[in-house]
Protein backbone atom coordinates (compact mmCIF):
# COMPACT_ATOMS: atom_id res chain seq x y z
CA UNK A 1 0.00 0.00 0.00
CA UNK A 2 1.21 3.47 -0.83
CA UNK A 3 1.60 5.52 1.93
CA UNK A 4 -1.12 8.74 2.08
CA UNK A 5 0.49 11.17 -0.04
CA UNK A 6 1.49 15.01 1.22
CA UNK A 7 -1.14 16.19 -0.65
CA UNK A 8 -4.09 14.25 0.69
CA UNK A 9 -2.92 15.37 4.24
CA UNK A 10 -2.55 18.99 3.31
CA UNK A 11 -6.35 18.92 1.50
CA UNK A 12 -7.45 16.80 4.80
CA UNK A 13 -5.93 19.45 7.25
CA UNK A 14 -7.23 22.37 5.10
CA UNK A 15 -10.97 20.83 5.72
CA UNK A 16 -10.63 20.69 9.24
CA UNK A 17 -9.02 24.11 9.61
CA UNK A 18 -11.87 25.50 7.74
CA UNK A 19 -14.66 27.64 9.67
CA UNK A 20 -17.47 25.21 11.01
CA UNK A 21 -19.99 26.09 8.68
CA UNK A 22 -23.89 25.96 9.75
CA UNK A 23 -26.58 26.96 6.96
CA UNK A 24 -23.75 28.72 4.96
CA UNK A 25 -22.65 31.28 7.57
CA UNK A 26 -19.03 30.55 8.75
CA UNK A 27 -18.74 30.49 12.41
CA UNK A 28 -17.33 33.69 12.48
CA UNK A 29 -20.40 34.95 11.21
CA UNK A 30 -22.06 33.26 13.48
CA UNK A 31 -20.21 34.39 16.44
CA UNK A 32 -20.53 37.75 15.24
CA UNK A 33 -24.24 37.46 15.08
CA UNK A 34 -24.39 36.65 18.38
CA UNK A 35 -22.74 39.73 19.47
CA UNK A 36 -24.54 41.65 17.20
CA UNK A 37 -27.96 40.35 19.04
CA UNK A 38 -25.61 41.59 22.72
CA UNK A 39 -25.81 44.80 21.33
CA UNK A 40 -29.20 45.20 20.18
CA UNK A 41 -30.28 44.10 23.43
CA UNK A 42 -28.24 46.57 25.11
CA UNK A 43 -29.68 49.52 23.23
CA UNK A 44 -33.13 47.69 23.85
CA UNK A 45 -32.31 48.08 27.94
CA UNK A 46 -30.41 51.72 27.13
CA UNK A 47 -33.75 53.18 26.01
CA UNK A 48 -35.47 51.25 28.54
CA UNK A 49 -33.70 52.35 31.11
CA UNK A 50 -33.88 56.28 30.39
CA UNK A 51 -37.43 55.81 30.35
CA UNK A 52 -37.99 53.68 33.93
CA UNK A 53 -35.59 56.16 35.49
CA UNK A 54 -37.74 58.80 34.60
CA UNK A 55 -40.91 56.47 35.61
CA UNK A 56 -39.62 56.19 38.88
CA UNK A 57 -38.49 59.71 39.32
CA UNK A 58 -34.64 59.54 39.40
CA UNK A 59 -34.60 61.50 36.26
CA UNK A 60 -36.53 64.29 35.19
CA UNK A 61 -39.35 63.94 32.58
CA UNK A 62 -38.35 65.28 29.71
CA UNK A 63 -40.71 64.79 26.68
CA UNK A 64 -37.71 65.07 23.95
CA UNK A 65 -35.65 62.85 25.10
CA UNK A 66 -38.40 60.29 26.13
CA UNK A 67 -39.70 60.40 22.75
CA UNK A 68 -36.12 59.65 21.31
CA UNK A 69 -35.45 56.82 23.66
CA UNK A 70 -38.83 55.28 22.70
CA UNK A 71 -37.97 55.64 18.83
CA UNK A 72 -34.32 54.50 19.15
CA UNK A 73 -36.02 51.64 21.41
CA UNK A 74 -38.23 51.23 18.46
CA UNK A 75 -35.60 50.91 16.49
CA UNK A 76 -33.53 48.46 18.04
CA UNK A 77 -36.85 46.01 18.81
CA UNK A 78 -37.68 46.24 14.81
CA UNK A 79 -34.55 45.01 13.88
CA UNK A 80 -34.87 42.33 10.94
CA UNK A 81 -34.60 38.75 12.75
CA UNK A 82 -33.05 37.49 9.09
CA UNK A 83 -29.65 39.09 10.36
CA UNK A 84 -29.79 39.11 13.85
CA UNK A 85 -30.87 35.17 14.42
CA UNK A 86 -28.54 33.68 11.93
CA UNK A 87 -29.51 29.55 12.36
CA UNK A 88 -26.68 27.73 14.23
CA UNK A 89 -25.89 30.63 16.41
CA UNK A 90 -27.78 28.99 19.86
CA UNK A 91 -26.28 28.89 22.66
CA UNK A 92 -23.65 25.82 22.94
CA UNK A 93 -23.05 26.29 19.37
CA UNK A 94 -21.41 29.89 19.55
CA UNK A 95 -19.64 31.57 23.01
CA UNK A 96 -21.37 33.93 24.35
CA UNK A 97 -24.82 33.21 23.26
CA UNK A 98 -27.95 32.40 25.20
CA UNK A 99 -30.34 32.16 22.13
CA UNK A 100 -32.56 28.93 22.70
CA UNK A 101 -32.39 26.60 20.01
CA UNK A 102 -36.32 26.99 20.28
CA UNK A 103 -36.32 30.20 18.09
CA UNK A 104 -35.64 28.15 15.40
CA UNK A 105 -37.88 25.20 15.61
CA UNK A 106 -40.53 27.63 16.62
CA UNK A 107 -40.06 30.44 14.67
CA UNK A 108 -43.69 31.54 14.26
CA UNK A 109 -43.88 31.85 18.51
CA UNK A 110 -40.53 33.87 18.36
CA UNK A 111 -41.61 36.21 15.58
CA UNK A 112 -45.09 36.91 17.88
CA UNK A 113 -42.74 37.81 21.29
CA UNK A 114 -40.67 39.84 18.94
CA UNK A 115 -43.83 41.11 17.26
CA UNK A 116 -45.18 41.89 21.33
CA UNK A 117 -42.15 44.28 21.89
CA UNK A 118 -42.33 45.57 18.65
CA UNK A 119 -45.98 46.77 19.27
CA UNK A 120 -45.68 48.07 22.80
CA UNK A 121 -42.08 50.27 22.18
CA UNK A 122 -44.01 51.77 19.09
CA UNK A 123 -47.04 52.46 21.71
CA UNK A 124 -44.24 54.10 23.91
CA UNK A 125 -43.05 55.88 21.36
CA UNK A 126 -46.41 58.01 21.76
CA UNK A 127 -47.00 57.64 25.77
CA UNK A 128 -43.31 59.25 26.08
CA UNK A 129 -44.32 62.06 24.05
CA UNK A 130 -47.26 62.48 25.76
CA UNK A 131 -46.59 63.32 29.70
CA UNK A 132 -45.00 61.67 32.42
CA UNK A 133 -48.71 59.70 33.87
CA UNK A 134 -48.30 58.33 30.02
CA UNK A 135 -45.39 57.01 30.05
CA UNK A 136 -45.60 55.43 33.51
CA UNK A 137 -48.51 53.55 31.76
CA UNK A 138 -46.93 52.42 29.53
CA UNK A 139 -43.76 50.56 31.26
CA UNK A 140 -45.62 47.47 32.86
CA UNK A 141 -46.71 46.58 29.43
CA UNK A 142 -43.58 47.29 27.30
CA UNK A 143 -41.47 45.13 30.94
CA UNK A 144 -43.80 42.65 30.14
CA UNK A 145 -42.90 41.97 27.01
CA UNK A 146 -39.35 41.49 27.94
CA UNK A 147 -39.85 38.93 30.60
CA UNK A 148 -42.02 37.04 28.12
CA UNK A 149 -40.03 36.65 25.34
CA UNK A 150 -36.82 35.55 27.55
CA UNK A 151 -39.00 33.21 29.34
CA UNK A 152 -39.45 31.38 26.36
CA UNK A 153 -36.65 32.26 24.50
CA UNK A 154 -33.31 33.10 26.24
CA UNK A 155 -30.98 30.76 27.92
CA UNK A 156 -29.08 30.47 31.35
CA UNK A 157 -26.34 32.73 31.71
CA UNK A 158 -22.88 31.53 30.62
CA UNK B 1 -18.06 80.98 66.48
CA UNK B 2 -20.10 78.18 66.61
CA UNK B 3 -18.53 75.03 65.56
CA UNK B 4 -20.02 73.62 62.27
CA UNK B 5 -22.78 71.67 62.55
CA UNK B 6 -23.42 67.87 62.23
CA UNK B 7 -25.65 68.73 59.88
CA UNK B 8 -24.25 70.49 57.64
CA UNK B 9 -21.13 68.51 57.27
CA UNK B 10 -24.02 65.48 56.39
CA UNK B 11 -25.49 67.99 53.86
CA UNK B 12 -21.87 68.69 52.30
CA UNK B 13 -20.67 65.44 52.30
CA UNK B 14 -24.39 64.26 50.30
CA UNK B 15 -23.79 67.14 48.10
CA UNK B 16 -20.47 66.12 46.81
CA UNK B 17 -21.02 61.94 46.71
CA UNK B 18 -24.50 62.42 44.81
CA UNK B 19 -23.26 61.69 40.95
CA UNK B 20 -21.67 64.35 38.99
CA UNK B 21 -24.36 66.41 37.04
CA UNK B 22 -24.04 67.62 33.25
CA UNK B 23 -26.82 69.78 31.75
CA UNK B 24 -29.20 67.76 34.41
CA UNK B 25 -27.40 63.88 33.36
CA UNK B 26 -26.09 61.67 36.08
CA UNK B 27 -22.35 60.72 35.65
CA UNK B 28 -24.23 56.57 35.24
CA UNK B 29 -26.49 57.90 32.60
CA UNK B 30 -24.09 60.07 30.42
CA UNK B 31 -21.35 56.23 30.94
CA UNK B 32 -24.64 54.29 29.86
CA UNK B 33 -24.79 56.59 26.57
CA UNK B 34 -21.28 55.72 25.69
CA UNK B 35 -21.78 52.33 26.00
CA UNK B 36 -25.01 52.39 24.30
CA UNK B 37 -23.50 54.29 21.25
CA UNK B 38 -20.66 51.73 21.37
CA UNK B 39 -23.61 49.16 20.43
CA UNK B 40 -24.89 51.01 18.32
CA UNK B 41 -21.55 51.28 16.44
CA UNK B 42 -21.55 47.43 16.52
CA UNK B 43 -24.18 47.20 15.01
CA UNK B 44 -23.62 49.57 12.11
CA UNK B 45 -20.29 47.51 11.90
CA UNK B 46 -21.71 44.29 11.81
CA UNK B 47 -24.47 45.21 8.93
CA UNK B 48 -21.67 46.44 7.45
CA UNK B 49 -19.76 43.41 7.50
CA UNK B 50 -22.21 40.70 6.63
CA UNK B 51 -22.70 43.40 2.95
CA UNK B 52 -19.09 43.40 2.73
CA UNK B 53 -18.51 39.93 2.94
CA UNK B 54 -20.55 39.32 0.06
CA UNK B 55 -18.91 42.32 -2.28
CA UNK B 56 -15.57 40.71 -1.06
CA UNK B 57 -17.29 36.86 -2.18
CA UNK B 58 -15.98 36.00 1.20
CA UNK B 59 -19.97 35.20 1.56
CA UNK B 60 -22.44 33.98 -1.42
CA UNK B 61 -25.06 36.61 -2.24
CA UNK B 62 -28.29 36.61 -0.48
CA UNK B 63 -30.96 38.92 -1.43
CA UNK B 64 -33.02 38.81 1.99
CA UNK B 65 -29.85 38.49 4.04
CA UNK B 66 -28.26 41.66 2.33
CA UNK B 67 -31.98 43.50 2.48
CA UNK B 68 -31.84 42.58 6.02
CA UNK B 69 -29.02 44.08 6.94
CA UNK B 70 -28.98 46.87 4.60
CA UNK B 71 -32.39 47.59 6.96
CA UNK B 72 -30.79 46.68 10.29
CA UNK B 73 -27.89 49.21 9.33
CA UNK B 74 -30.46 52.11 8.10
CA UNK B 75 -32.55 51.60 11.45
CA UNK B 76 -29.32 51.70 13.96
CA UNK B 77 -27.84 54.29 11.37
CA UNK B 78 -31.27 56.42 12.26
CA UNK B 79 -31.32 56.52 15.90
CA UNK B 80 -32.28 59.74 17.51
CA UNK B 81 -29.02 61.29 18.64
CA UNK B 82 -31.02 63.40 20.99
CA UNK B 83 -30.96 59.91 23.41
CA UNK B 84 -27.68 58.57 21.85
CA UNK B 85 -25.18 61.37 22.17
CA UNK B 86 -25.75 63.32 25.69
CA UNK B 87 -24.26 66.74 26.13
CA UNK B 88 -21.31 65.66 28.78
CA UNK B 89 -20.53 62.12 27.26
CA UNK B 90 -17.32 63.54 25.45
CA UNK B 91 -14.31 61.86 25.25
CA UNK B 92 -12.44 62.77 28.90
CA UNK B 93 -15.34 63.75 30.17
CA UNK B 94 -16.70 59.64 30.49
CA UNK B 95 -14.82 56.91 30.45
CA UNK B 96 -14.57 54.81 26.97
CA UNK B 97 -15.78 57.83 25.47
CA UNK B 98 -14.25 58.72 22.40
CA UNK B 99 -16.90 61.06 20.99
CA UNK B 100 -15.51 64.77 20.42
CA UNK B 101 -16.56 67.61 22.20
CA UNK B 102 -17.22 68.93 17.85
CA UNK B 103 -20.05 67.08 17.93
CA UNK B 104 -21.96 69.90 20.53
CA UNK B 105 -19.46 72.64 19.46
CA UNK B 106 -20.95 71.86 15.73
CA UNK B 107 -23.93 70.11 16.15
CA UNK B 108 -24.88 71.05 12.00
CA UNK B 109 -21.48 69.77 11.10
CA UNK B 110 -22.08 66.56 12.85
CA UNK B 111 -25.65 66.11 12.12
CA UNK B 112 -24.47 66.40 7.95
CA UNK B 113 -22.37 63.30 8.52
CA UNK B 114 -24.99 61.15 10.60
CA UNK B 115 -27.49 61.88 7.57
CA UNK B 116 -25.08 61.38 5.19
CA UNK B 117 -24.68 57.67 6.31
CA UNK B 118 -28.42 57.74 6.64
CA UNK B 119 -28.82 58.67 3.50
CA UNK B 120 -26.48 55.74 2.07
CA UNK B 121 -27.88 53.15 4.17
CA UNK B 122 -31.11 53.67 2.60
CA UNK B 123 -29.78 53.63 -1.27
CA UNK B 124 -28.26 50.37 0.00
CA UNK B 125 -31.44 48.78 1.25
CA UNK B 126 -32.84 48.95 -2.71
CA UNK B 127 -28.92 48.02 -3.83
CA UNK B 128 -28.44 45.01 -1.34
CA UNK B 129 -31.58 43.50 -2.68
CA UNK B 130 -31.06 44.18 -5.86
CA UNK B 131 -27.94 42.00 -7.23
CA UNK B 132 -24.46 42.19 -6.18
CA UNK B 133 -23.23 44.41 -8.82
CA UNK B 134 -25.75 46.91 -7.46
CA UNK B 135 -23.95 45.84 -3.59
CA UNK B 136 -21.01 46.47 -4.77
CA UNK B 137 -21.60 49.65 -6.29
CA UNK B 138 -23.10 51.02 -3.30
CA UNK B 139 -20.47 50.02 -0.49
CA UNK B 140 -18.19 52.72 -1.33
CA UNK B 141 -20.11 55.35 -0.76
CA UNK B 142 -21.49 53.68 2.04
CA UNK B 143 -18.03 53.22 4.10
CA UNK B 144 -17.01 56.61 2.48
CA UNK B 145 -19.42 57.87 5.29
CA UNK B 146 -17.97 56.37 8.24
CA UNK B 147 -14.56 57.86 7.61
CA UNK B 148 -16.13 61.35 6.58
CA UNK B 149 -17.74 60.90 10.28
CA UNK B 150 -14.77 59.37 12.39
CA UNK B 151 -12.30 61.95 10.80
CA UNK B 152 -14.09 64.80 12.41
CA UNK B 153 -15.62 63.36 15.32
CA UNK B 154 -14.09 60.39 16.23
CA UNK B 155 -11.03 60.89 19.19
CA UNK B 156 -8.27 58.76 19.01
CA UNK B 157 -8.15 55.43 20.52
CA UNK B 158 -8.39 55.15 24.29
Amino acid sequence: MRPISRSILILVAATFAAPVMSDGHSSAALEAAAKARGASMSLVGYNIGILGNMAKGDAPYDAALATAAAENLLAAASMSRIALYLEGSEQGAVPGSRAKAEIWSDPTGFEEKAVALETAAAAMVTAAGTDLDALRGQMQALGGTCGDCHKAYRGPRN
